[in-house]
């Protein structure tokens, strides 16, 4: 995603220098020949020191330390960003961590796939897709209104909410539904089978290719919206097991066609 | 699925006519005029009195009065087959129902998606799918032979196993994902919450949106094979509920790349 928004900054002319860091440094390597960043710096203050955007682009559970080790070498006035998939509390710890002058807004452009790393890299993902900003009651309202614009300029809609809506949403659209396409994988009972899968199955659990590490941090940061969701996923299933063994054809009929129906609104 | 074999066989050159017979008259009208069909019939009798193979594609639970219902009208020799999802006891009881002279074949051909309708029909919709046929210790080696190779030359690749493992695998691979996708979209706290449904969660329920009475009937059919896969999620998502509550990522982790290695296997 990191890279993804390197060459789409590139391709709309956004920024100047991009600087990359990163724990691998063949990585940065490769992103440098590929033109997705003019310089990376193996030493994270030298990578950020002169920058005025800071964009972290791990998974969620580095947010902090990086922010911690970063900021007294940040120049004022400089934004940080995130582009990581949990807000709600993180968003008010990270905006806690920053001195006079270092403006932190909380980003989260919905795109993306279950592919990760530079190869998979395009500027063009972000197209169509939402970017939810979770700005605060003390959000910079200058800094707010240059992300917006930087989104909508690599032609996200970018649409703006508290950080605990978020992830209530994102626990219900997205969170909860990595965590049963891993299970469900888990699931099958002899790996052969895996030959059988008719699109049906690789559709439904695509997203177990994602990230563990990036998942496990997710299912950890909105622990409590996700919980709340795997609770209610539980006692819906509850009832369909019931249906099934009371050979109750017209009630798991009527659930089947309540979900045909909701699923059927999303564009 | 029926509009699409009739389109494939028309495509392939593989019948010289194929009468149609179904519930609603407009649809069967709108088959013919869209040359899906050579002819159709309102009276059941009439469809399949001198027909050389009959295909049941209706949902599963019809197979059975279907059959029952035409038996002594036709002609032998020739052959029914089945197209639907579920084999098992289903098979042993259908072949039971044919008399002398009449061939039953149980197949399932893996293609399709969550659209049902002649509106989706298409001749391509079998193109390098896996079509498994359920031959029994009594099947016919002529009708069988005959069945593999109408299969293989609408471009599918057939595989035989017993009716049993059949339903095995399926549970697996696509009937307990089906009946999970349902309950996901069920599960969501808010309708409204489904515009910022991003693409996995799009993909992982797009099988919601089939047809809930084929899948209710499915449900039932293959339902304790399905009942052992639910049993089993059930034990793994609560695992997985122990790990969150416990903060352990490790272990996450762990459970999170099982699945995405395992899911990486499918081609």
């Amino acid at each position: 995603m990191g890279a993804s928004l390197a060459l789409a900054l590139k391709k709309y002319k956004l920024t100047k220098t991009i600087t990359g860091f990163g724990r691998n440094e063949k990585n940065l390597k490769q992103a440098k020949s590929k033109g997705m960043i003019d310089e990376y710096r193996l030493d994270i203050k030298d990578a950020c020191k002169d920058a005025d955007l800071i964009v972290l682009a791990t998974p969620v559970g580095y947010f902090k330390p990086i922010a911690k080790q970063i900021v007294s070498y940040l120049k004022a006035p400089s934004i940080v960003i995130d582009i990581g998939s949990v807000k709600g509390q993180l968003v008010y710890e990270l905006e806690g961590i920053m001195p006079e002058g270092i403006y932190y807004i909380g980003c989260h452009p919905i795109a993306g796939s279950e592919k990760s790393g530079i190869k998979e890299a395009s500027a063009d993902l972000f197209k169509q897709g939402k970017c939810i900003i979770t700005p605060t009651e003390i959000s910079n309202k200058n800094a707010l209104l240059k992300i917006k614009k930087l989104w909508q300029k690599i032609r996200m809609k970018v649409e703006t909410m508290t950080p605990l809506k978020h992830d209530k949403i994102l626990a219900n659209t997205s969170h909860f539904t990595h965590i049963l396409a891993f299970t469900i994988v888990n699931t099958i009972d002899n790996p052969d089978y895996l030959k059988y899968a008719g699109n049906g199955f690789k559709d439904t659990t695509r997203i177990a290719m994602s990230s563990p590490e990036i998942w496990a941090d997710i299912s950890l940061f909105n622990k409590e919206n996700i919980l709340q969701c795997i609770n209610k996923f539980e006692i819906n299933l509850k009832q369909i097991k019931a249906n099934i063994l009371k050979n109750n054809k017209t009630k798991l009929s009527e659930q089947f066609l309540k979900a045909q129906k909701l699923r059927g609104k999303i564009k």
